[in-house]
C-alpha cells in the first residue's frame, strides 16, 4: 500500500505531522491518525491542545535548566536538598533517572546536550557558562560529572574539567564497573578491566 | 529508567497523550515529546492544531462513507466513474490501496469495519443498510466483495451475500491465487490448492 493519494487534505496533513516524528514512518503515522479518528472527539481535542500548549507553557528552571512548571523547579526550590553538590547531566531524562534511584540529595545542572563534533554540537551550544557562575558565586563543595560513558561524554567531561578544575572544589564522576545483575562473561573487556583495577574492599 | 515522577505536569500530560496511541509505550512517548520540545514552536503548534481540528473538520462521504474534505468525496462525485459497480471494503485504507492500482473505475462502499464476534463487532456496527438502499434505488449491476481473506472477512462476505443475494445483480469477490512475485514453495497450501483448482488459460 503506497500513500500517494489521500482522499482528504486534512487526513494527509495529520499523517504528515505524525510522520515527522522520529521513528514514525508513513504507515505508522496513518495508523495513528486512523486511531485518533475512531476515538472520542473530546479526547482527541485534548490531545491536540496539549501539544499546542507545549512550547508556550513549558518552563526551563532558571537555576538548573531542567523542565519545570514554574520558574524555579521543585528540586532547586526544595530547602532540604544539599546545595553544595551539583550533578551535571546531559538532559532531563538523566535527572529523572537519577531521581528515581532516591540516592541523590544534591542539585542538578542540565547541559542540554553533549559535545559532539559529528553532530555539530560544540561547547557554546551547551549551558556551561551559568555552571561556572554557580561555582564562583555559590558555596559549591562538589561537582559530579554524570554524563554517558561514550566518546562524546568523555570529551565533554574533559572540556568541563579544563574549565572548572582551577576552582577549589571536588570534581567526581559516577563509579564505573560491572552493572548489578550482569554476568561476568557478557561484560565488555573495558568495563571488566576497569572494574578489576578499581576493585573495592569486600563488604559483608 | 522508570517514569514515576515527572518534573512537570505539562510534560507528563503530553507523554500520557502520546502513550495512549496504539503501539506507543511510555518510553517512546517521552522520546516523541522531547523531540517536539526541540523543534520550532510554530511547527509544534501547527501539529497540535491539526490534531485538534481532526474531528471537527473531517467529513465522511454521504454516499460511500469514506473520509473526505467535502460532503461527497471526489470518487463519488467523479462523473467518469462507473456508477453501476460498487466495491465493498472494510475501511478507507482499502480504498486507497485499490485506488493506487489504477485498475478500478467503479465506486466504493466503506463498511467501517468487519464482522468480528471476538471484538464485539456485529452487522449493526457496520454501514450495511445504506448499501442495500443503493441497490434498491440505484441501477447497480455488480457488487464486488473486497474484504480480507480472514475468517472475519469470510463471515462478513457470507452475511452480505445472505442480505444482497436476492437482488438481481452480480456479486463477485477478488481473485484469489499466488501473489505476483511469490515463490511457489513458500505459498501456503490453501492458496496454492485454490490456485490450482481455479487455474486460468495461459496467456502469452
Amino acid at each position: 500500500m503506497s500513500f500517494n493519494e489521500f482522499p482528504s487534505r486534512l487526513l494527509e496533513n495529520a499523517v504528515n505531522e505524525f510522520a515527522s516524528l522520529p521513528g514514525v514512518g508513513r504507515k505508522t503515522a496513518f495508523r495513528l491518525v486512523m486511531n485518533l479518528l475512531k476515538r472520542d472527539a473530546e479526547d482527541v481535542k485534548r490531545f491536540g491542545e496539549t501539544i499546542t500548549r507545549l512550547h508556550d507553557e513549558v518552563h526551563y528552571c532558571k537555576i538548573c535548566n531542567s523542565i519545570s512548571d514554574t520558574e524555579i523547579c521543585t528540586i532547586c526550590s526544595d530547602e532540604k536538598r544539599d546545595r553544595s553538590v551539583i550533578c551535571v547531566v546531559e538532559n532531563i531524562q538523566d535527572v529523572m533517572a537519577i531521581e528515581n534511584t532516591r540516592q541523590y540529595k544534591g542539585l542538578y545542572h542540565v547541559l542540554g546536550g553533549i559535545i559532539s563534533p559529528i553532530d555539530g554540537i560544540g561547547p557554546s551550544d551547551l549551558k556551561i557558562d551559568n555552571l561556572e557562575e554557580k561555582i564562583i558565586t555559590g558555596s559549591i563543595r562538589e561537582i559530579i560529572f554524570a554524563l554517558s560513558t561514550t566518546m562524546e561524554g568523555d570529551t565533554t567531561n574533559f572540556y568541563l574539567y579544563k574549565k572548572l578544575g582551577k576552582y577549589n572544589i571536588a570534581i567526581t564522576t559516577l563509579a564505573r564497573g560491572v552493572a548489578i545483575g550482569d554476568e561476568l562473561e557478557y561484560t565488555d573487556e573495558i568495563t571488566l578491566g576497569r572494574a578489576i583495577n578499581n576493585r573495592n574492599p569486600y563488604q559483608q
